[in-house]
C-alpha cells in the first residue's frame, strides 16, 4: 500500500492555510472523508480540525491504530463524544464546514457545539486545491491509468456475440479487482452515483437516463437505471466502454469503441469527428483557452464536420460540458464547460470524452485521462484509439 | 424489469400520510433517491412533493419520460428551476425535510424559496414505514435472495488456494452481475459505504476499521480500507465471505463460511456457537422479546457458551447490534441492538449475522436474511449453511 508521506500531507494543509487566512477562517473541520483522506492520508472514520495557526487534530472514532499508520500527522487523537473537540480548539470567530455536502442535522449538532461563530462553506477551499495534482498523486493516477490499460486489453477476450453489457461489465471489473481496481467511483453528490460498469451497445447508447451524461444506457432497473443492460451484444453495432478505474481512491476515465464484424456508419465516421474534436481542443488548451470558449469551440467544430445534432447528446438531452477533472473525486475542477470561464492550468488531471448520440441508434466516442505539464498535455490513458472490430 | 404498482405506491402514500398527519406536517418534499424511489417508483433525478390533501408531485429534472413510465403516480412534472415547485403547492406552516441526509446548503435553499414555515425531519416517518415490507418488496427480496444461493454455489468452483481476496470477490460480483445483481449496497450516510466484495480469511478477519462490523478486512488502500485485500488465500484457515445482492434496489446479505483442506480451531467450534446464537435469538424474536433484550439475551449466550469475549468482535472493537433490518438501504429498522428497545414486527425482513473474532487468527460467524410472517420466521437466504471444506 501507498501511503501519503509527511511532506506531501504538510504541503496540501500549508497551501489549505493560505487560502483559509484569505478567507478569514480561523480553523475549518473536515467531516466528508473524501477531503480528510485528502489533508490527513488516512479514511479511517475521522473528523479533521485545521486550525489557522497550529498543528491539525485529527479527531478518530475507528480505527485509531489504523489512522495513526495512515496518516503522518501528529495530532491524532480518539474521539468518544462531540465534546472531546472542545479540548482542542479555541474560541473562533469563523469556521469553515464543508456545507455544500454534510447533511443539514449535522451542522446544526456543530453549531450547537461551538456557540457563536460564523459558518463558511470550507469546500471551495479544497477543491481550487485539488485542481493541481501533485508528482504523488500523477504516480497514482498513473497506476491506475496502467490497470485501465491492461482492463482495455482484456476486452477482445471476453467481448462475443450474445454476452449481455452487464456480464461484459462484471468480467471487466473482475478482471480490474484483481489488479488492484477498488470498484467505487465516488462523486461529490448525495444522489448521483457512478458506476464501473458502463457498458452500453447499439440502441442502448441512445437511452438518456438521470446521470448528466450524454448517453445513460438502460441500466438494470429502476433502481439502477444508468449504464450496463441485460441487453445482448450483436454484430454490426457499436458497443462503447467507459469504464472507470479507481487506485487507492484515484481515478482514470477512459472510453473506447468497439465491434463485432464491422462498425455501421454513422458510428464510424462520428468517432473520427470525436477523435478530432479531442485532439483540437487540447491544442487550444495548450493556447491558454478558457473553459467555456474551449466548449463553444468544440461545438463549432462538431457543427461544421456534420455532426451538430448529435454532439454531446440529442436534443433536449445535451450535456453542457466537454470535460471534467478527476482524482479522487470523479467530477472535480477544471470542466471544459459552457458555465465555467477559467484557463486549464498546470497540474490539471481532466477526462476529455467529446461523444455523439444518435436517436434510436446509438452512440460513439473517445475519452482520456489528460494530463496538463510543462505545457504540453499527456495522456495518461494512453492505449491504442482506435476502434476495435472483433 | 419489475415496476411498483398504482396500489402499491398508493398504499405506501397513504400509509405515509397518516404519519404525516400525527406530525402536523401539511406537506413533505423527498430529496434523497431512496426515499423518493419507495414512494414513487422511480430514481430518475427529481424531487418529490406530498401534500397532506391531494396528490403527490414529482418533479422531473432527468429523464421525465423515463420518470412517466417506472413511477404510477399522476402529477409527474418537469422542473426547470426551483420556482417551478411554488406553482405546485400550497403556503405551508409545517414541511417535512429529509434533514438527516440532505446537505446543509441544499436545504437553506429551500427554506429560502418557501420562506416561514417550520421545517421538520421527516426521515423517521419513512424509516418507520420501511420496518414493514409488502408482499411487492418481498417478493422482490426473494428475487435478490434466489441470485444471492446461486452465487454462493459458485463459491466452490473459484476459491482456489492461492487466490487473493479480492480476485475471488470480483469474481463472486461478476457472476451475480450477469443474474442481475446491481453492485451498490446502499447505506443512509455521507461517509459510510458497503462493498459486495467482503471476503476476507485468516488473519485479515481480525483486521477492525472504520466501519461499524466485527470484522473490518484489510481493503486495498487506505482508501478503501475494508473488505477483500489482495492477501493470497491459504489452506487451513477460516473464509468468511460476506456477500450481499441488490436487485431493483433490494438487497439480501449473508454470509457464510469456507476452509481448503480443514478449519481449525477455534473457529469450527466458534462457528456452532454463532449458528446456536442466531437461531436461539430467532426463537426469541418470536417470543416478541425486545430488541435490546434480545441483543443482551445473544450476548449472555455467548458468554455461556465460552465466546464472550470473542462474541461481535473484540475489546475495544466489540459493536453493538446483533442484526440490522435491510431492504432498499442495508441498514434499515428494525435492529436487534443495544439501544433500541422495541419488538421486531410482522413484516419485518433483518439481517441477523452472530460473528467472533479471534486476535491475530482470524473471524467466523453466519448471518441470514429473515422475514418474520404469520408469527413465524422465515430465512430468504436458505442455501446450505454448514462449514464448506474444499
Amino acid at each position: 500500500m501507498l501511503y501519503a508521506s509527511k511532506e506531501e500531507i504538510q504541503n496540501r494543509i500549508d497551501k489549505l492555510k493560505i487560502l483559509m487566512e484569505k478567507a478569514s477562517l480561523d480553523g475549518a473541520f473536515f467531516h466528508y472523508k473524501i477531503d480528510y483522506y485528502y489533508l490527513s492520508g488516512t479514511m479511517q472514520d475521522s473528523l479533521l480540525f485545521v486550525p489557522l495557526e497550529g498543528k491539525p487534530v485529527l479527531f478518530v472514532k475507528r480505527e485509531i491504530s489504523r489512522a495513526r499508520r495512515e496518516s503522518p500527522l501528529e495530532e491524532i487523537v480518539p474521539i468518544r463524544s462531540a465534546k472531546d473537540i472542545l479540548l482542542h480548539i479555541k474560541p473562533a470567530k469563523k469556521i469553515g464546514l464543508q456545507l455544500d455536502v454534510m447533511p443539514y442535522n449535522d451542522v446544526i449538532k456543530f453549531k450547537d457545539l461551538l456557540g457563536k461563530c460564523e459558518f463558511v462553506n470550507v469546500s471551495p477551499l479544497t477543491k481550487e486545491l485539488r485542481k493541481r495534482k501533485s508528482p504523488f498523486e500523477i504516480k497514482i493516477m498513473e497506476r491506475a491509468a496502467a490497470i485501465q490499460k491492461k482492463v482495455y486489453r482484456y476486452v477482445p477476450e471476453v467481448l462475443k456475440e450474445g454476452i449481455t453489457e452487464i456480464e461484459l461489465g462484471g468480467l471487466l471489473e473482475a478482471y480490474a479487482k484483481k489488479l488492484g481496481h477498488e470498484g467505487l467511483l465516488r462523486v461529490r453528490s448525495m444522489n448521483y452515483e457512478a458506476y464501473t460498469w458502463h457498458v452500453i451497445s447499439g440502441r442502448t447508447g441512445s437511452i438518456v437516463s438521470q446521470s448528466d451524461s450524454p448517453m445513460g444506457g438502460l441500466g438494470l432497473s429502476p433502481a439502477f437505471p444508468v449504464g450496463a443492460s441485460m441487453k445482448k451484444i450483436k454484430k454490426g453495432e457499436p458497443i462503447l466502454v467507459d469504464f472507470g478505474i479507481c487506485y487507492h481512491g484515484y481515478q482514470a476515465d477512459q472510453t473506447r469503441m468497439y465491434a463485432i464484424g464491422s462498425m455501421p456508419e454513422p458510428f464510424g465516421g462520428a468517432f473520427e469527428a470525436c477523435r478530432e474534436i479531442h485532439y483540437r481542443v487540447l491544442d487550444k488548451v495548450l493556447e491558454g483557452m478558457a473553459s467555456n470558449e474551449l466548449f463553444e469551440y468544440s461545438k463549432n467544430l462538431a457543427e461544421k464536420l456534420g455532426y451538430g445534432d448529435y454532439y454531446l447528446g440529442y436534443k433536449p438531452h445535451k450535456v453542457r460540458f466537454l470535460a471534467h477533472g478527476i482524482g479522487i473525486e470523479l467530477a472535480e475542477f477544471p470542466f471544459i464547460a459552457a458555465s465555467h470561464t477559467y484557463p486549464i492550468e498546470e497540474g490539471a488531471v481532466f477526462a476529455i470524452e467529446p461523444k455523439m448520440v444518435f436517436p434510436r441508434k446509438g452512440a460513439c466516442g473517445i475519452e482520456n485521462t489528460v494530463l496538463i505539464e510543462n505545457s504540453r498535455y499527456r495522456i495518461l490513458t494512453d492505449n491504442d484509439e482506435s476502434i476495435m472490430i472483433l
